[in-house]
């Protein structure tokens, strides 16, 4: 990247603060709302943990750490993980307007849905959750699914709709089961995700595979490089969601302190 | 990773802790010592910037935003870039001691050089450099590399020693110069690093190449590997470190917002 290239990812990094400043806090009243954020906790290092997952040096982990649960809390409600999430589309949008696209209508990009597209903070934050501190409760969370109310990642819907006007096809790759097409569909499209050229779901075979995620969205990239797509870039919270095969020119990851998909 | 090795990291960092508190900071007099560490710059997030460095979301990039310098500065000199290596390493420290080591002496793992095994750090935290604020100067940094007064990288020596222990043979792959050979290595002894079972340098013709870091890594862990080794760990701080053809079983990101090498 040159400098005016940095230069502009810094404006937009600019920008993206003005911006999210219109957008209201989502804290979660049961939780608590002072304390930790960003500060150490003596004789653990919560930022250092969450670094050492971020660039994935940790993995195949649980939950949070208990002592965690509240710096990562304050993470995500504080701001810091909206800064973090405007950084990667900034970036993702400095490489993405600095390409030629074809005209055969076959240059792909990929997003992740869960912590990409949507977010699922309503429910995360929630204290039987707290934030990834508790074990993984699938009934709850299929709950939460069916409910549709999940609302965008900000950075990322106006990650969407640039791309969108920069000529790019949009494919969705997601882990959620085809069930679910209908109610993530009308979610999606209530907060502003309209146009796609595809939202890859898991069907109930598919989910009987017992892929790991990476398998799964390896072979999904597959198949859309042997229908003649050219993905270009692809943007998930997960390191699964950009290894394997076909991951793209360039990956982005986004921040996500909460879970972990292998 | 379970539960237990969870833990396990987090006795590593909170005992990580306590060692680096022994460790003075190696503050560079002529650098300003107090101000913008670990807190916002308003309008500007190098925090994020960090992250996105980290993550491999910004790439190519030449220096360290202006407006960085002193947020880079103190995150290095302040602790936070000392309690962020020891956590790569405790995190690559769970996974070593969970193998099971072959007879033959043909388990490696890999280190790089620069900013790894060895710290520049007092040569970046000289004001002609400002921690990667101003542009790279080979001929300057060259001189300082002939001194041969880099320190280790506490957390990694600590980790090469114990990998020692475990059985590893260590192979360190560093784009150095061949000429420095005999300083790096009197360097190495000097700050605790004496055993290995190469130390691969760049000769004057591979320099003439113009290969990417990557490129040429990738070639020397490839003849590794035609020589029998099996890479099961690799640490570097640069993705150039830990990309490209046989890179381990697994990979380990230290943390290096002061440069990138593609």
């Amino acid at each position: 990247m040159e400098v005016t290239s940095l230069l502009a990812v810094f404006f937009a990094l600019t920008f993206a603060a003005s911006n999210a400043k219109e957008i209201p806090d989502q804290i979660h009243p049961l939780r608590p709302q002072s304390g930790a954020a960003g500060r150490k906790i003596p004789g653990v290092h919560c930022l250092s943990w969450r670094l050492a997952v971020e660039t994935d040096n940790i993995r195949n982990w649980d939950v949070v750490p208990q002592v965690c649960e509240n710096y990562v809390g304050h993470y995500m409600l504080g701001g810091q993980y909206r800064m973090d999430c405007y950084a990667a589309a900034a970036a993702a949008y400095e490489y993405a307007k600095s390409l030629t696209l074809g005209k055969d209508g076959k240059d792909v990009w990929i997003f992740d849905v869960d912590e990409t597209a949507l977010s699922n903070l309503p429910y995360y934050a929630r204290p039987d959750n707290a934030f990834g501190a508790k074990e993984y409760n699938e009934t709850t969370f299929q709950e939460w699914e069916k409910e549709g109310k999940a609302p965008a990642v900000p950075a990322v819907l106006d990650l969407y709709k640039k791309l969108l006007k920069l000529g790019f096809k949009i494919v969705f790759i997601s882990g959620k089961a085809e069930s679910l097409r209908k109610i993530t569909t009308q979610n999606m499209h209530n907060v502003g995700y309209h146009t796609w050229e595809k939202l890859v779901l898991k069907s109930a075979e598919e989910k009987a595979e017992s892929l790991k995620a990476y398998q799964y969205k390896s072979r999904e990239r597959t198949k859309l490089v042997k229908k003649g797509y050219r993905i270009l870039g692809n943007l998930g919270d997960q390191w699964s969601d950009i290894i394997g095969a076909h991951v793209g020119n360039r990956t982005f990851k986004l921040p996500n302190p909460m879970f972990y998909i292998a």
